[in-house]
């Protein structure tokens, strides 16, 4: 058997040497050691770690220590996200980024030039992260999940608010699982996940439509993880939150993300098999601002409007019952739950 | 002063070329007369003429009888739209190409690169032109108005369509003039523009979505004008007419397009001032389908429905009263008019 060839074929090396840096993750492993435990010479190791590096992998080399895997850097490249993934659509296609200005945008461009189905954009960071409403969603480098999923439904426009209510709810699982189950989370209608009342997360989706079709959907997903208080921009402190800061652990994100991809592609499959009701009534059981008196502001200066958040239409409209009696669909607005002692907040 | 400069400075000759040989479209004028004429040297006339090729007009030079500039392009260069244009936002840029997929297809990538409201794709011809539920269009070369409208509403998915509605109005508008007062003319619902109860055009609107906004819109319209009976494949002899079939004239393009992009930018205005119930009851008043005994074959294996189309909804459903007196929605579906003898056609 000659040097680098045997057991560790070309391609596999990579991998193998990427198993044995995270097997002491923050620890020097000497190159030596490396190619002896491989069977190839230190050169082969020299260039897989250097192909390892050309992906994205913090890896540093210090003269007679060796290299050191830094697990600074929290993985999300693409193969740490497909080892592992139990979909069968979503993620089929990963493209990662250290910087975007969205990945909704990046997405939309990737569905334009003819992207397949479940392709799944990821980025470190976004310059330009989106909210609803023109808004802008705070995503620093590496310290959240920014993520979009392309979704190619041969469904009817009418099926758009559905997309929102699955994406979130997928957000949700993904945040519970990782909070753990003592931590109160829940969805503020239409897109906001909470965790203990504050916004830990908030989903995005954008579609392309025929009148009768939906050419296509950009699911975005925008989850806090790593930041402390002092991250957020002052204005944002009070009502964001992340993953860190309700449980004071630092969670991986490639985990949280293969959780959000399963659950996300169980909620869309049962939108193309029609189980539209199943979705409603999952969304409407942890949707937090229904039962709640809420107050509703409204575009183009018209009256506020106020009663008592009662259900999800059929259409995604949140269905508020007004002092008066009547029932009234909110389909746009910026929706204040009740204070206790009166005001809304 | 000098030759090819004085009165006709060297961007407007061009105009002044073209200006000249439309005088006398179709027969040769030299290029000694139009030196003459212009005070230029041959060469600027000759350079002129071959700007205005590259900008595609069609102009054929024949030594000793000069230059002819050839009626058969009916042309729809920008320049030719721009003339005479009176709008304030459609048609501010105008991008024509000899042969697109479909125009809708070229707007919407403009749209995702930035294009400004306003923009409009011209086409000769469509490889792939496109009609509702992923139908084709057949839009062969030069033979019809293959055109879309790039507009940037900030207004909720929910208007969506009204777009299809003002297209199709301003559509109808632009035929009904071109065709005459005379001929009878109307809209099937949703898209189709009938003259004589035969298919003459049709409009086909995509937005681009999030839940609260529209991020753009992109207005298709194609309308028949040259085709003759035998110029349509033969399974769409039977439904489908041109301008000239029912007119027995030949009219110019031009015109038509800038007929439309006033009646649409016209409509567009109204949406945006929020007289939407304006262009509803508009479109309602040339909708053919209101009034008609109609069957309705639905998506998914669902029964057909049929019953009297009453009215179009805000929503843009058309509303179907049932022999059992229940009013139904239709959102998307092929209408079929039911024949007077019995049955459906």
């Amino acid at each position: 058997m000659r040097k680098g060839e045997g057991a560790n074929k070309g391609g596999n090396l990579k991998e193998i040497v990427l198993h044995l840096l995270k097997q002491r993750i923050d620890q020097p492993v000497s190159g030596g050691e490396l190619a002896a435990k491989l069977v190839v010479s230190r050169t082969a190791v020299w260039k897989a770690v250097n192909a390892l590096r050309a992906e994205g992998y913090l890896i540093t080399g210090t003269p007679r220590r060796g290299y050191q895997l830094s697990s600074h850097s929290d993985l999300i490249l693409p193969g740490e996200i497909k080892a592992g993934l139990s979909t069968a659509v979503l993620g089929r296609r990963v493209e990662y980024r250290v910087k975007v200005t969205s990945t909704n945008t990046l997405a939309r461009q990737l569905a334009e030039e003819g992207a397949e189905e479940g392709t799944v954009v990821l980025a470190e960071e976004q310059t330009a992260g989106r909210g609803r409403r023109g808004s802008t969603w705070f995503s620093p480098p590496r310290q959240g999940i920014w993520l979009s999923v392309l979704l190619r439904p041969q469904l009817s426009p009418l099926w758009a608010p559905y997309f929102t209510m699955a994406a979130a709810l997928a957000a949700l699982r993904a945040v519970q699982q990782a909070a753990g189950p003592e931590v109160p989370a829940g969805i503020k209608w239409p897109n906001d996940l909470l965790l203990r009342g504050r916004k830990v997360g908030g989903v995005l989706c954008e579609v392309a439509a025929e009148p009768d079709l939906l050419r296509y959907v950009v699911a975005g997903i925008g989850i806090n993880v790593r930041q402390a208080e002092e991250d957020f921009p002052p204005a944002l402190r009070a009502h964001s939150t992340s993953l860190f800061r309700e449980t004071g652990r630092l969670c991986l994100r490639a985990p949280v993300i293969r959780q959000l991809l399963r659950e996300l592609e169980d909620l869309y499959l049962r939108l193309k098999q029609g189980r539209q009701e199943e979705v409603r009534a999952l969304y409407s059981s942890h949707c937090l601002t229904l039962g709640q008196e809420v107050e509703v502001r409204r575009e183009g200066g018209a009256e506020p409007l106020s009663g008592r958040a009662e259900a999800i239409g059929s259409d995604g409209a949140l269905l508020i019952r007004t002092a008066e009696g009547r029932s009234l669909p909110v389909y746009a607005g910026e929706v204040s739950l009740r204070r206790p002692g009166g005001g809304y907040a």
